[in-house]
C-alpha cells in the first residue's frame, strides 16, 4: 500500500506543476487506519509546502498517522519554517519518502531529524517515477541550470517548413493544444527574435482556464525585435524578457516603456552565450524552459548538448524541400547518433508526437 | 450477422495475401442453421477460387445455405471455371457479397447470374475494409498498373542516413521484422542498382516459416550491378529481374548464367522510364510493389506521383547531416503538401511506424 499512497501524494503533486517556482512540487498524503486524513501540494513560492498542507487538513488525525510525501521534508529554514518541525509536532509516526531531496541543504538531513524525533522513516519508493515528475527541479540542483525542453513540428518526411518558408501549420489543432499546455507547465518559454518578427508569435499559454503563464524570454542578440509585433504589444499582460548584449538607449527606451524587460549577456555579433543565457535565466530561479527556437537557433542548443528533453510532433504532411530539421548538427556516422531514453509516443488525431530524452 | 460472417470471410481471405497473385485473395464462409459449414480462401493461381473450396467443404450442408464472399463471384472461365456455375449447383440460397468485381469480365455479372438463377443478393457490406483488403486488385483493375508501396526507415529528423553514408540500422529489430513480413506479402520487391551495390541488400523475405518469396527487381540502367552481390549470387535460390535499357553482350550473359532474368525497358542514361518500369510488371500479371528504393529513385517515384502507400519507421535516433528524406521533391508551400488519408500509427519497441496513403 505504500507504493499506492506514495502515487496519490504524486497526484496530489501535480496540481502544482508549474505554479510553486522554484520550489519543487511536491505532494503528501496522510493516512490513518487505512483512511486518507489529508492531502497536501505545494503551494506558490513563500507559502505552505505540502506536508503543511496535509497536515492542515489531518488535525489532529495526525497523532499516530503515516505520511507519505513524494520528496523528503526540509528540515531549514528557507521562505517558510522546516516542515519536519511541523512533522513531529503533529505526532506523526511513520513518514514514507518518494526520493531524497538533492539540496545539500536537505540532502538525508530532513530524513535524519525525523528519525532522531523516533518517527520511523522509509525513503525510496517509485523513485523513477517521482524522479521524472521533479525533473525540472532536479536537473537544477545537479546541472546549475535549467530544464531545457525542445519541442519542433515537423512533417513526416522531417521538415519544419516549406521551401516558400510558410509552415502554418504543420502540426494539427490538437498537437498545438497540447504545446499550450505544455508553455503552462514551464517557468519560461524562449524564441528567438527571428521567429517573433516573422511568425509574430505571442509565446503565451492560451486555450484553458486559470492557465499559468510562463516568462515569454526573447533572445534578441541586438534589440531587433519588431515594435509592433504581438509579444511586444502585450509585454504589458504577459510576462517579457529580451536577452540582448548591445542595443541602442532609445530602443531600450521603447521597449522598457511597452512593458518589456531587459537584461544584458554575453555575446557576439548576432548569437548570445547560451550558457550565459541559461546561467541568467537560473539566476532568476526559473527552473524550466520550453524553447520555442527556430531551426538555427535549435541547432545551437543541439550543438552544445542542452537539449534534456524532446517534444517532436509529426503532422500529417509530405513536403520535401531543403528547410531540413537539425541539418547544421552533424553526428558524422550512425553510431553517433543522438537516442532518446523512455521514449514514448502519443498519437494526436492524424499527428503523433514523439517525446524521450536525449542521451549525448 | 452478415457483417460478422463477411469478416469471417476477410480473416479468411487474409490466409491467401500474396500467395494467389494474380487473383484477388478472395475469401468465403457458408454458414447454414447459424452454424459455418464451409470455408474458404483463393488457392494459387489456376486452383480453386475461394468459394470452390468454402462448397467443397459443406459438400451436401451447401444445400439451402448462405455463402458469405468478400468479393463478387465470378462468371467467367478464367483459369478455373465460373464460380457461380458451382454456387447455384450447390443449391446455396442467398450470397452475401462485400464488393462487387471491378474486373469488366465480371462487375455485376456475377451478381446477375446468381439471381437470375432465383439465388437471392445482397452487396455491399464492410466495403472499405475489404477495398483496403484487395488494395493491390483493386489498384491494378483501376489504373492498369502495379500497387506501389514505399517504404523508408528515417530518423526523428527525417535522415535516411549519416552524413558519412551510413545507415545501419536506423530502425530497430521489430521494424526490419515488420518489412519482412511486407515483403512476403507482395509480388515484387524493387530497389535501385545502387542500393544493391551499396548495401549489399538481398530482398528477400526473412524470419517466418513457409514465407512466401516476392520476385525480387532491381533498375539497373546500364547493367553495373555488383556481381558478386548477395542478390546476383543468390538468383537461383530466389526469383531475380534486372531491368535495364542498355547493356553489353557478356554482361547479359554472365548474369542470365547466374540465373538472373533481364529485361530491357525504355530508358535514358541512368534512368529508367518508371511507367515503362511498371507497365513491364503489370504486365507479368503482378499485382503489388514493395519499394526499397534509395533516396534518389524514391524520389522519382514521389515526383510522378506513383506511390500509393507509403510505411515510414522511425528510429530512435537524431542524426542531423544534410541526408534528408525526399529534398528533391519540393512541394513549394505548406499547403501544397501531400498528405496522407487513413493515417495509422503503430509502436514498435522504440520505433514507431506511421502508415497512410497520400493524396495528390
Amino acid at each position: 500500500m505504500d507504493k499506492y499512497y506514495l502515487k496519490v501524494a504524486m497526484r496530489n503533486a501535480e496540481k502544482s506543476r508549474g505554479k510553486c517556482s522554484p520550489n519543487p512540487f511536491v505532494g503528501a498524503t496522510i493516512v490513518k487506519d487505512g483512511k486518507i486524513v489529508g492531502e497536501g501540494n505545494t503551494q506558490p513560492y513563500g507559502q505552505d509546502h505540502a506536508e503543511i498542507v496535509a497536515l492542515k487538513e489531518a488535525k489532529e488525525q495526525a497523532q499516530d498517522a503515516t505520511l507519505y510525501v513524494t520528496m523528503e521534508p526540509c528540515c531549514h529554514y528557507g521562505k517558510t519554517p522546516p516542515c519536519t518541525d511541523a512533522i513531529i509536532k503533529a505526532g506523526i509516526k511513520r513518514v514514507v519518502v518518494g526520493i531524497l531531496d538533492p539540496n545539500p541543504d536537505v540532502s538525508g538531513k530532513g530524513v535524519q531529524t525525523l528519525k532522531d524525533a523516533g518517527i520511523e522513516v522509509s525513503v525510496g519508493y517509485i523513485e523513477e517515477e517521482i524522479q521524472e515528475q521533479l525533473e525540472y527541479y532536479l536537473c537544477c540542483i545537479d546541472k546549475k541550470r535549467p530544464f531545457v525542453i525542445w519541442k519542433t513540428a515537423l512533417t513526416l518526411d522531417g521538415r519544419y517548413a516549406a521551401s516558400d518558408g510558410s509552415s502554418k501549420w504543420i502540426s494539427n489543432s490538437s498537437s498545438r493544444k497540447f504545446v499550450h499546455r505544455i508553455r503552462s507547465q514551464v517557468d519560461v518559454v524562449l524564441a528567438g527574435v527571428n521567429s517573433v518578427n516573422m511568425d509574430d508569435a505571442m509565446l503565451n499559454a492560451r486555450g484553458f482556464k486559470n492557465i499559468n503563464q510562463p516568462l515569454r524570454v526573447v533572445l534578441d542578440p541586438n534589440l531587433q525585435i519588431n515594435m509592433q509585433s504581438a509579444l511586444v504589444k502585450s509585454a504589458k499582460d504577459f510576462p517579457t524578457l529580451i536577452m540582448y548584449h548591445s542595443a541602442d538607449h532609445e530602443t531600450m527606451m521603447r521597449l522598457k516603456d511597452m512593458g518589456v524587460e531587459l537584461q544584458q549577456v554575453e555575446g557576439k555579433d548576432d548569437t548570445l552565450n547560451l550558457d550565459a543565457v541559461l546561467e541568467a535565466i537560473y539566476q532568476r530561479n526559473l527552473n524550466s524552459i520550453l524553447l520555442e527556437t527556430g531551426n538555427k537557433l535549435s541547432e545551437s542548443f543541439w550543438q552544445h548538448n542542452l537539449i534534456d528533453k524532446c517534444y517532436i510532433f509529426y503532422g500529417n504532411k509530405i513536403l520535401g524541400g531543403d528547410k531540413c530539421s537539425l541539418r547544421n548538427i552533424d553526428r558524422g556516422g550512425i553510431n553517433k547518433a543522438v537516442e532518446l531514453s523512455k521514449i514514448r509516443f502519443r498519437r494526436l488525431g492524424d499527428n503523433v508526437m514523439v517525446v524521450g530524452y536525449p542521451q549525448y
